[in-house]
């Protein structure tokens, strides 16, 4: 398999790259289940999959990865570049969040909530890899991931597109409930333990935190992104 | 390292331990920097730490786990029984939920928003480990963590206790912001893929659904309770 190319494992990831129609298929390799499982979709697609024993995926994944049956290789996405995506809406920006499960969380919860588009850095962020897109549960074939190699040019592109940037750091005065949720509107993270990078979060509009009262004050960032989203969207 | 003992690593879990005065410590392994980082609370308890090599370190947990130069070894934390918690506020119960991960992020969540206690069965549930203790990022100190053999029971019980039973299910026709929130109320989800288990959706009092219009419409399990906690509890 080329490095070039996703792999992508899983009913719910391989399910979605197969219904999008931007997807260039290169390989499918499934158990007999996992083949008759994705039959209704394989057959319009003219896409016949090898079917292996169920060990021979196992040794193409991570150990422990929850392959269910199935393996699609295809090729990598086009993503957007920055100035291409809508100027309108909610934006997920992760100043270098490398945990690929918390990053594929995220994505998931971005496509709950129709985020328009999840920026990262492109250096000291989760890669596009089969444990993220495993986590993203298929949300990674909806929401366009756009990696940038400057992440304060990057806030100030969304700046000047009339993007407000809204840091979450749970050392902050304003509460985010408090804040004004007029979109176009990013919402900023920063990493798991270390938060947004002192220059990410001078470059915010404005930073606000979720308030807690209790024994821990921070979430999981997969989990505070879910939160401030829901609270950002309603 | 016994069995019957909790093994704890990583900064957060290790400090929140060494804080809780119901803890009994065992042994306290650091490299020469941990044991600086924790000197504050280590020396006030008379605990002297043994110092060893990170190397030594590594092998003692599980392989990339991130102790910071950290283990401690405790006596496990004695639990309430489901009849001594709390009859007020907001419990979060879970239905064989396995993956430690997810059920360390929902205690930590669950210590932000002041939950009464974390539900979960005896069986078929992820087991208080390392991994468990590090995504909790120390809430396990301060969330009591109530294993039941029979969650069908424990239903009825917090319902005779005046508790109204709150099902997370995606395919609910009420919406979660919806429903009468005033407590006591438990919060019941189910497991990542299968949620609920019918009996357990059918001993709930209401089930609803956060409510999402994009093309992925469910969380990961973590992101959808403190998305429900943030909407039950405000």
């Amino acid at each position: 398999m080329s490095d070039e190319n996703d792999i992508i494992y899983g009913a719910h990831p391989v399910e979605e790259a197969l219904k999008n129609p931007k997807r260039q298929f290169v390989k499918l390799t499934c158990t007999l289940n996992g083949a008759e499982r994705l039959r209704a979709l394989t057959q319009p697609l003219g896409i016949t999959p090898e079917i292996v024993n169920p060990k021979v995926l196992d040794r193409k994944v991570e150990p422990d990865a929850v392959h269910q049956g199935m393996i699609l290789e295809a090729k990598a996405l086009r993503q957007p570049q920055l100035d291409e995506i809508e100027q309108s809406g909610v934006v997920v920006m992760l100043d270098q969040v490398t945990d690929p499960h918390n990053v594929g969380a995220i994505l998931r919860s971005c496509a709950a909530f129709q985020v328009t588009a999840v920026v990262t850095t492109a250096r000291h962020s989760a890669e596009a890899s089969g444990v993220l897109f495993k986590a993203a549960s298929g949300a990674y074939e909806h929401v366009p991931f756009v990696k940038v190699t400057n992440l304060a040019r990057a806030m100030e592109e969304l700046r000047d597109a009339g993007f407000r940037l809204v840091g979450l750091d749970s050392e902050a005065e304003t509460v985010l409930g408090a804040i004004d949720k007029t979109p176009p509107l990013v919402l900023v993270l920063g990493a798991e333990g270390k938060g947004m990078r002192e220059l990410t979060r001078k470059n915010c509009d404005v930073v606000a935190k979720l308030d807690f009262s209790g024994a821990i004050r921070s979430l999981n960032v997969s989990n505070a992104a879910a939160v401030a989203l829901y609270a950002l969207t309603r």
